[in-house]
């Protein structure tokens, strides 16, 4: 038997460690969510933090999340989610196909990363309240041009593809990490979402199709499933959403 | 013999398109530079922009660079450099190395796009001129904390596999895009980068490795090897870089 794989990542926030969860637990592997573990288990953020400050055996890594089984110290949620999806079926077979699929899911990243600089356009390692004046400019301009922009182009890959995946009939692992994206952005920008939304029926559709699949259906009824909050990348400040009459 | 491959990138900026163009030198294909070509051969800027449009055949793209050859029409940039990497002899043989390479390549389009933000901290569609308090901001915290926590990465990279490439002995499409980044980081960046680069030898010789090997040297001497300027991802603003006395 595999050795299970490990996963580190903050405990408290879904964050990019989820666009992993999702994978995972739609691959039905065994797995160990390390920075929730108790710290007797060797778990919590501290765990963690080792990884972040390079304080941890095998191939160094950048940030987490990080995923880990016998000599793979891999970094970088988009390679996760590729090298899972291409190991466990939520991938498409042949070349191309996989990497077009990771071709997607570096886009679905983009627009992860963009709308998460709109609450910390000067820098991550500032609080919100310290640059709220520039985030509100760069809301502005996410919301308004970014936001429908991406949601039209994933449109049009459902409609290249025929659906109701991004990349046909089968489901990959860009298509659940869409789905999380979409999530995240319906909880930080209701009312923008919805407008961005009204263009794109076929990405709505595919956000219901992942939900309802089986084993994603059960993970998101399970305490396993964490909710969004103001910590992660995610945040609902309404001042950062579209306003409500334009 | 294979079709040629061609690269859609805006001819006046060698911006994320040099990144694939490393990797075709490299790689010793035969290709094309579409948005280079006069409009008469079906190139320039409008060729691209078809792309940036949408107004192209096969799968959709969100932006350029694009690689197409027969059906495979492939955006992201680290994408493209993975994928090619993998078919010609310039990533391990292996799946976890491959994995590792595509991480290493993430890491460096972070720090790229990181570098890129700098200028442009509220938006790309605005002119720097429209941002530029923010920007010294942003530039602050980068130079000051995220660049040396870059290079000390790949520092920490290189002594973890021996040297002298990221992955060992041989060298890897992210050799290549690491090379690349310094290289825009040090025209950007002149004193903050002296400054960071003092703490990571490694990677300093490492940029002289690949510039030295045959065909990139070949390259970078070539009129196809296009300078830095203010129109692209690394720009040079004094008022940006590290002061010169601090």
């Amino acid at each position: 038997m595999p050795t299970p794989y490990s996963l580190y990542y903050w405990p408290d926030i879904p964050g990019r460690g989820e666009f992993v969860r999702l994978v995972l637990e739609e691959a039905d592997v065994p797995w160990r969510d390390v920075g929730r573990l108790p710290r007797e288990q060797g778990g919590g953020a501290e765990a963690v933090l080792a990884f972040y400050a390079g304080r941890h055996a095998g191939h160094p890594i950048f940030a987490p999340p990080v995923l880990v089984q016998d000599e793979l110290v891999l970094a970088q949620t988009a390679a996760i989610c590729h090298f899972l999806g291409c190991r466990h079926g939520l991938a498409p077979d042949d070349e191309r196909g996989r990497t077009h699929a990771l071709a997607l899911e570096l886009t679905i990243a983009d627009l992860v990363l963009e709308a998460h600089d709109t609450h910390h356009p000067i820098g991550a390692m500032l609080y919100y309240e310290d640059q709220q004046p520039e985030a509100k400019r760069r809301a502005a301009s996410f919301t308004g041009e970014r936001l429908p922009r991406f949601l039209g182009y994933f449109e049009r890959v459902l409609g290249h593809s025929g659906g109701p995946y991004l990349l046909g009939a089968r489901a990959s692992h860009a298509d659940l990490s869409l789905f999380q994206a979409l999530e995240g952005l319906d909880y930080a920008f209701p009312r923008a979402f919805a407008r961005a939304s009204a263009g794109a029926p076929g990405v709505a559709a595919l956000r219901e199709r992942v939900r309802a699949r089986p084993r994603i259906a059960a993970y998101l009824a399970s305490a396993r499933r964490m909710p969004f909050n103001q910590q992660g990348i995610f945040r609902r400040y309404p001042e950062l959403d579209a306003d409500a009459d334009s």
